[in-house]
């Protein structure tokens, strides 16, 4: 991908990006008291790309398939007529990735997020665990009310429950998969699919349930959704060891000096490479000549080259997905989203 | 209120509690992993009256005015003639009334609930709010199954939503008070009906809501449920003052102790009472004599009456939001409930 294609999509994901920040101002405003209002709402002041609800947004797009500017948004018209605000059911889908955010940071004592400390640093656990509770129900109240009450708000509200259900249980084998010494690249596998995959699965198929769109096309964005979701955190766990931390914005390779299982962790193991020779216990900050050598040994493991390879699979099989779909613009910016997140360099 | 007729409404509630119990089973099996599911479902097995469950069975039972035997609670009939399986449906206000147990003695640092450690406790921090959270989530999902997806279940959801970020609203208050020298009894009223009141609001009201009953019935039996809760709390903050430990099945007056505003303090110190003479600053367990003569204290303050009366009356007021349903044994034993709640010696 060209440095113009990139900049080009770049600018299609900032624009919707900040209607989604609009809206998503509204409802965080209607959290009370203040110091759970400022709690709630410290994580997305920080910035962020709002990828799952731009994501919706734009598959929202992609099925509505009439090539309308400025894009209505605010009142879709579903099969029978009724008005859905996709800008409310999109937010909805931030609000549920926030919360996970605060509630994971306590979990993993992570001090940072993107670029200020995490909500339990600046304020305190007890205030962390609520913002994160009032985000999860502001989440549901958001999508409830994206339309009137109707059968497919409910399937949609029950699916996005569903996802919350994964997500917790993908957080849990998270954790214990850290005190775990051996663990399948399957099982890893499975793990990321409930913490990352399936939000973004529902991110790209809530517009299909909430417009009332047949199965098919329901499972091909979810699918999309998850495979592409599956592919980035891969991608992900790859950037952090290969990408200089003055670029990454955070320590370069905390993941392993955290001890985190890691697809890159996970497969080095297996192929004999001997990783706590290159990071101490408890060095917090490894140097980069040491992960540079890391890198190099799992270049020798076939390590980089197995997840690079995986991640670019997944994003095929997902963009593959988007075929039973109208062809638009809009088609092929989902398709762009993924390359520009599996290839980009940090 | 007699013995004979205590242990007869007792009864009632004890056979409605244990159809609930066999179906929340079902729905706690769902989680995992063992990790998580052992520590979602430790406070579930501790025990419990499931009262909120059991009053959204009777209020279903009032508003259905059928009398059948048994009572089809898991196929009742709306006026479409689609099927509600209202065990799900009063399930679901359990889940989330176990998730707010959990994530709250976090924030209060409890020790003990349902005379078992509480979940941090028994397991740690983290294990307690992704507990927490799965509970949440399956809420969500166990309201959304509860039914062929329809108008009704999302108008339900989105209820729950609204009460269950009013709950987070009302700890923070909770939180807040703790810190603040004036808090007025009018504030604290707020709280209890954010805090508690809501969710035995919505426990009363969601069969109505499922079932498709006119406004007016919603609204009767969701301000019955938000009056009993406000006099059910009021009564229990009486209770943890004037019954002896023993009794109480947990440290008497420890409200008091840990410092936490209460109608009975705020009403005391606005008396004048002294209450830091009867509790020295971190003395966890004051004695019994020195709360007797707390007690005393608050009797010659006038607040003992004052609290006993406040509840009293918002009982009567819930009872007069019945008139409004079809007169039969369930709407009796709904009004039952208040009064054997706000009469009581533990």
């Amino acid at each position: 991908m060209g440095q113009k294609d990139s900049s080009r999509i770049l600018d299609a994901l900032h624009s919707r990006r900040d209607l989604v920040n609009q809206r998503l101002t509204t409802h965080l405003d209607t959290i009370g008291p203040a110091h759970l209002s400022d709690a709630s709402n410290h994580l997305f002041i920080a910035g962020g790309k709002r990828l799952r609800p731009v994501v919706c947004l734009i598959a929202a797009e992609t099925i509505y398939n009439q090539d309308l500017s400025p894009f209505p948004y605010e009142n879709l018209l579903d099969y029978s007529g009724s008005s859905i605000n996709m800008l409310d059911a999109a937010s909805s889908l931030e609000l549920i990735h926030i919360f996970t955010l605060i509630h994971d940071d306590i979990m993993d004592d992570d001090d940072l997020r993107r670029g200020v400390p995490s909500v339990h640093q600046k304020f305190n656990i007890n205030t962390a665990i609520l913002a994160g509770d009032i985000l999860y129900s502001k989440a549901f109240e958001t999508l409830g009310r994206c339309a009137e009450y109707s059968s497919n708000v409910s399937y949609a509200l029950t699916s996005l429950a569903t996802v919350c259900s994964d997500i917790c249980e993908g957080q849990a084998l998270d954790v214990q998969f850290g005190n775990a010494n051996l663990v399948s690249i399957e099982d890893y596998l499975q793990m990321i699919e409930l913490k990352t995959g399936v939000l973004f699965a529902e991110s790209a198929a809530l517009p299909a349930q909430l417009l009332g769109q047949p199965p098919e096309v329901i499972d091909a964005l979810y699918t999309y959704g998850l495979l592409a979701g599956k592919a980035f955190q891969i991608y992900d766990d790859l950037l952090d060891l290969t990408t200089p931390s003055s670029t990454l914005g955070k320590q370069r390779g905390s993941d392993l000096s955290e001890q985190k299982q890691t697809i890159l962790t996970i497969h080095a193991t297996n192929a004999g490479v001997d990783l706590s020779s290159f990071v101490q216990e408890g060095d917090s900050s490894p140097s980069e000549s040491d992960m540079d050598s890391l890198v190099e040994a799992l270049e020798d493991s076939g390590t980089i080259s197995y997840v690079h390879g995986l991640s670019q699979d997944l994003s095929i099989q997902a963009k593959q997905q988007l075929e039973i779909l109208p062809s638009n613009h809009s088609r092929e910016l989902l398709s762009d989203i993924v390359d520009l997140f599996c290839q980009r360099d940090h």
